[in-house]
């Protein structure tokens, strides 16, 4: 029998092989796999289904991890992709794995992470599955949310023209798991120094206790507005603007001045000799929005705090590209992680 | 710190001890956990939601679970329990971590499964998460289903004089099960045997490939019945019992011979010693139906195919008793599969 290592295909190219050829049958099915959500026909108001699992080793390093942020993760990863089709959560699921090395006491931290997360974000937990794995954590959640049959927001709708604007900044999550990376090696040679991270306050809880931006899409509906595509910023920049411009068939015009770098971030890409953009690009784990508008909205949005208009949508055979603060035109290349790779 | 073991509170236990002081916030979350499945309210119909996760080497054994069967049995449990409320699944999602000892051809075999299955049930497998695992396959699967709102069976309605009734028969998954695992000892002790699973077909089926019982719940539409509760059989006659009686606050008085136990498995349980009942009571996996009705429905179920009264609902003080074919009355312990045990 043939043998082909998943690592060929890739997340995206895997996922794609195994469910292609298999159209929906039910009527309420509106919307399956390739988006942030799935998305279920109530009538008027409409069901959005987002699903993530995480795993130790792979996803989280318990290491530097405490389980309570971790907890708060991973449900707030989950939420973000609810927010991402401009739908409101309301309930999550959690099924959780774990091996005899986790005390009822690790998983009452685990647990107060994620009802933390709840509380915040006003969603119930309503279900889930605990059974013993043999080796390390795994969290599968799964949230639900609602919306507005004429709100919901796909990745396949941003027309030539269109504004393309960044929510909040990029490239600080990623910084932060460097960071404790680092503290992490230098505490595995010499356990007697004391890892240092309490000078990149910033980047450390963009990794490790990111926010999903409910804010943001409280303030579309309050200014009216309906973005035409959006995605969470979960694998970079890059990577969710070739989902973008893929599945609406457009090309991108990017601005570097337009994407939004804290300073931190800016000292730390400097001081680990890495360009801050290509953090900002390539990094991953921001959970920050990425969304298109059309330029009659602009005046709705351009006030509105926290929002960067970063580009425009441009003919697909333009191709995706990043106009660089030196005034270079470069192509941009996708770079999302890559969870099938070995790291 | 104080580090308490898992397995000192058990699965419900545990579960309990997590979430019972979170009480549900949002005015569309209208039941959580403690029954098949969760249920959220869209108006006139409901949605329900059931999650459930498999994990290599505590649920499954590759070695003798064909990976399309397994695809086929992780979407059919999940779907049982959706039909444990009496509503009608219409959507899953799956998500899997799996280790790269398993190839792009072996993840063929697993989709080929749960596709088979979403085509036999009808549902729709509209998103997901593919990732790798340090170790393993892992598999969690999140199941949506629609009902009338005045049709959802829970566990907490049977009352006294109720009909206590079960679909199918039981103890032939965990009797497959037996010989499975014993054929699998006895390969491992000698590679040049073969396996000798062909002369047991069904109780190889049960375990291998269960299906979820959907007749029943279109029997009862057909029939005009709704039952006062309802609960799959996934971990064992016995410990269903105990839900629905701790749940509605009752008792029950079960008859031994209202419990169908299918030649096979009598055979099979007398082949390995054991009490051909004890099988019924404790074995899992059966994915069969307990519920209760109203006894001024006994007309329209009795004589509906493969469905059989096996007792009554008692006070909750008279307990759970089994009136055994002897004439003896014993009380029935939960013995329900313990996935926090080591096995």
């Amino acid at each position: 029998m043939q043998r082909t290592d998943v690592n060929t295909l890739g997340e995206f190219g895997l996922i794609k092989h195994l469910t292609e050829k298999h159209p929906l049958k039910n009527k309420s099915s509106k919307y399956g796999i390739g988006d942030d959500a799935a998305v279920i026909d109530n009538g008027r108001m409409q069901t959005v289904v987002s699903t993530d699992m995480l795993v130790e080793g792979i996803h989280f390093d318990v290491s530097y991890t405490p389980l309570k942020h971790l907890g708060y993760k991973a449900v707030v990863v989950n939420l973000s992709d609810i927010y991402a089709m401009n739908a409101r959560p309301k309930q999550i699921t959690v099924s959780i794995a774990l091996s005899n090395r986790y005390s009822v006491e690790a998983l009452e931290e685990l647990y107060a992470g994620i009802y933390a997360a709840c509380d915040f974000y006003k969603v119930d937990l309503i279900g889930g599955d605990t059974t013993s794995s043999p080796k390390g954590l795994i969290i599968s959640v799964t949230a639900i949310g609602q919306a507005d049959k004429d709100k919901i927001v796909y990745r396949n709708g941003a027309k030539v023209g269109d504004l393309v604007c960044i929510s909040g900044n990029l490239g600080a999550a990623y910084l932060g798991l460097q960071i404790l990376e680092r503290e992490k090696q230098v505490f595995l040679a010499d356990p007697n120094m004391k890892p240092d991270i309490t000078n990149k306050p910033y980047l450390i809880e963009r990794i490790l206790k990111p926010e999903a931006r409910f804010d943001i899409i409280q303030a579309f509906a309050k200014a009216g507005v309906v973005p035409t595509s959006m995605i969470d910023i979960s694998d970079g920049l890059a990577s969710e603007l070739f989902h973008i411009c893929t599945q609406s068939e457009v090309g991108v015009f990017l601005e570097e001045s337009g994407v939004s770098i804290h300073p931190e971030a800016e000292e730390q890409a400097i001081d680990f000799k890495m360009d801050p953009i290509t953090c900002a690009l390539s990094g991953g784990e921001d959970y920050e929005l990425l969304f298109t508008i059309d330029p009659k909205d602009v005046d709705k949005i351009k006030y509105l705090p926290d929002i960067y208009i970063a580009g425009e949508i441009t003919p697909q055979a333009d191709g995706i590209k990043l106009h660089t603060k030196g005034g270079n035109i470069h192509p941009i290349k996708a770079q999302g992680w890559n969870h099938f790779e070995n790291k």
